[in-house]
């Protein structure tokens, strides 16, 4: 089979995977989406591996968990020795680009000990883990002098200034922020504000400009063959959206919550820990949640519409043709479902991802809308890329599979996850406390915590093993591959033939 | 309390931990060894985190279990951001040397991947995984064209070529080999030859040579603070030891093998297949025990007596006041007990090692020449040095725990281990197959396997619960301290005070 020519992988930050029309959402409507999961595959049960941003994308980039890359929390250095997406595509003649969002941070003190120079071209796609930055923007730049560094090297920071937005951080002064009656500034930081405008026009909004460049690179790349990290930061909190798309939606909108009942819900204490975070506490009234809600909405609108022009220009260009797409997000949003907001906890509005694959070649046709429930991952998608391109695969390192057997119809094995997740479902393991038990099939909405239920024992420890065969599992032996053991082994030791052994032992 | 100045690590290879006297061998006298012991603690139970040179020893420079540096074989080059001894001491201002063998791997893939030249001098201390090679000898050139740069390029080859051992390969054919009754050749890696003398005088031998390296090193640094890693190649095979030592023991006194009653050996399939190798079967006769077993005695005499001259020399030049003394080994040998060779299995022949500790300050006399029965491990060592210097640890990173409280008679809590050691019990797991299960208070031999009798199961049960409770504990956020985190956590999310929270997420 040939391989596909290009990768267009889409990323957003925070989306909830039931907001989308395609996922079932009933007010909001994302055509553009929708007609790509219509001529590919919409994935139902897509998990992520971590449920904030750096994990997440760490594991998205390196085909690897959580636990194996190492990077447990925002802002966390990725080991320099953990090879991403453009490790493996750069020397196969693959230009690989980001335009957005990574959430990946200089690993410093390694670089120091290697004496590499971190400004040094040698350093560049070590900061930025294997990206060539044609855009970086994480978004985020607080009104603080500790994020002055950031916002001045941020391209964004200087767009918005060309387009007359001024100021030391017009990200957060236009970008992110609304005017009030008597011209002041209302912070898009305060939810209270959400039911406003932003500042800045539609057209040089984030959403808006990560795409324009995004179709800069296309164009400018032409026949040549690209991977583009396409990572928008929105619907991600400062939940404050550009008109028209601050006012598309309203309270009678929004969905209802999911919720226990009175006194039923799981008496758990990590969940009830995150039940007092200011976030959960915020998302648990309903002023909040009616006012978040529709523009959170309206952000998502946005990209779809976003996504629009670009599968437009995909179109015209004929790289719809050779392309593989790839649509997805880093984790979800509680917005106040289970009385949590925020996204660090392991229930489904926050694990669960969108996950929509579009594989052009025709031996993809057979799959071209359907919906498979197969347990997919975040981690899967580099290996997707890898046998879409025709890559070798690195068997010692990746621990995702790629979705391409499944694309194609083709029968396989597929896996349990951890979490777990197993067909039925899900159990949440904690260290000193006990552990949670959902069953999904039963309970879909996780209103019934079974983990401290003397009848569902057995399920748990089935469930338990699960997770020890997991940790077993990882892969921790990333600095040589399988075939080079194997040669090894021949030469040296217990292979065949005997008289060939160079390190004899044991011979009498 | 001060500091300690020196770290003296001294560790053999393949060295059984019951061939010493001080550890109950009845006929191998090691009066030298047996002073260090006397003069500081002797750990009866201490484990070597792998049971070949290469995995062991990544964990007792990283002090990190080998499912976290990722050193699964021999080899297998160990991760660059693995930090090792030299990496926390020498910044410190202490010279961190390296006399003898490491088994290190440079890590060329990741030195080609970060633009590092191999032959810098900045790839030097990667090379060596952290040491200042002040003499490194491995020992082992096989005599094949395949070790030809590594014969070469190591010291003790022309060193016994000035010596007048002539020739490509004088490890080889002088220093691990005997001469026949016709002057031919016969190859120490033939074991049927361990009875003959090696044709290099003792003093030109591998651990006389390496002995005399040390000496200077320590003689040249003077009141310097040092770390040295004295780490002798024997008694390691090839079997053969140079006069005297060739003879000075004799078949009646090798000690009986430790084997079950004839039908009574554990059936598990992955002990069965060890015993099919080749070193098993031979090690398995008779013949070959007593003919091997008495060179292998003749080999520890000789690292003994070495040190005796050693010891001498820190009593001479005031170091013996100054400087923490480690003796140990990266592992065992099975010399036919349980059927088996070699030592790639867990019992204890293999797995247990020697464990001597020498703390020179006062607050040690309280344990001198005391024997401590509690579980520790190779990866202990490190953390050790650290407390011993008085810098800081690496609580992020390191896996071992510092054994000075225990030298210093304080009370503290200690561990179980995994592989998995309990107080009393030995658990193996294996992937694919039943677990086994050893009652080393009842069977200190090992020779009852529990790992299918159903009147173990809650035994078995519990200890696979500390096995993932163990995996579970791994290190592994490794690339940012603690510290930075919770620095982090306070300015930017869930810290106190609220007012400078500089992120302000779920804010009205």
């Amino acid at each position: 089979m040939p391989p596909v020519r290009n990768v267009l992988y889409i990323m957003c930050d925070q989306l909830r995977r039931d907001y989308l029309s395609c996922y079932g959402h009933a007010h909001l409507h994302t055509p553009n989406i929708d007609r790509l999961a219509a001529a590919g595959v919409r994935f139902s049960r897509a998990y992520t591996q971590g449920t904030i941003c750096g994990p997440s994308r760490m594991s998205a980039y390196t085909g690897r968990y959580v636990s194996s890359h190492q990077v447990a929390w925002n802002a966390v250095p990725l080991p320099l020795e953990e090879l991403t997406l453009g490790d493996y595509l750069r020397p196969h003649g693959i230009r690989t680009a980001l335009v957005g969002k990574t959430h990946a941070t200089p690993n410093l003190d390694a670089l120091q000990r290697l004496e590499i120079d971190p400004d040094s071209a040698q350093a560049q796609p070590l900061n930025e883990v294997g990206f060539e930055a044609y855009v970086r923007h994480d978004g985020i730049f607080p009104d603080s002098p500790l994020f002055a560094d950031k916002r001045e090297s941020a391209p964004y920071t200087h767009y918005l200034r060309e387009q007359g937005y001024a100021g030391t951080n017009p990200w957060h002064t236009w970008a992110n922020a609304a005017a009030g009656q008597d011209g002041e500034i209302l912070s898009g930081w305060h939810m209270r504000n959400a039911h406003l405008p932003a500042r800045v026009a539609e057209a040089h909004s984030e959403t808006a400009y990560t795409t324009d460049r995004a179709i800069d690179f296309i164009h400018e790349q032409g026949a040549q063959p690209w991977c583009l990290h396409l990572s928008y930061i929105k619907p991600h909190w400062p939940y404050i959206a550009p008109a028209p798309y601050h006012a598309l939606y309203g309270a009678d909108q929004v969905q209802a919550p999911i919720r226990a009942e009175p006194g039923q819900a799981s008496d758990h204490p990590v969940y009830q820990a995150f039940r007092q975070h200011q976030e959960s506490l915020n998302f648990s009234r309903d002023e909040v949640r009616l006012r978040v809600i529709p523009t959170y909405m309206g952000l998502i609108k946005q990209v779809d519409d976003q996504l629009g022009r670009l599968f437009d220009v995909l179109h015209n260009t004929g790289r719809w043709d050779d392309t593989l797409i790839v649509f997805t997000s880093d984790h979800g949003d509680f917005l106040g479902d289970h009385h949590l907001g925020e996204k660090e906890f392991l229930l489904e509005p926050a694990v669960g991802v969108p996950l929509i694959v579009r594989d052009p070649r025709a031996a993809a046709d057979i799959s071209r809308g359907t919906v498979d429930a197969r347990l997919v991952e975040t981690i899967d998608a580099l290996p997707t890329f890898l046998e879409a391109l025709g890559l070798p695969t690195a068997e010692h390192r990746l621990e995702g599979r790629s979705l391409i057997a499944l694309l194609h119809g083709l029968e396989t094995d597929w896996r349990r996850m951890t979490m777990v997740r197993s067909e039925r479902w899900k159990y949440l393991a904690y260290d000193g406390f006990r552990a949670q038990l959902f069953d999904l099939e039963n309970d879909p909405q996780e209103l019934h915590d079974l983990g401290a239920d003397p009848a569902y024992a057995p399920v748990r420890e089935v469930h338990q093993g699960y997770l020890f065969e997991w940790l077993r599992g990882l892969k921790r032996r990333t600095t040589i591959s399988h075939a080079e053991i194997d040669l090894r082994g021949q030469r040296f030791r217990y292979g065949e033939p005997e008289a060939e052994k160079v390190v004899q032992i044991g011979v009498w």
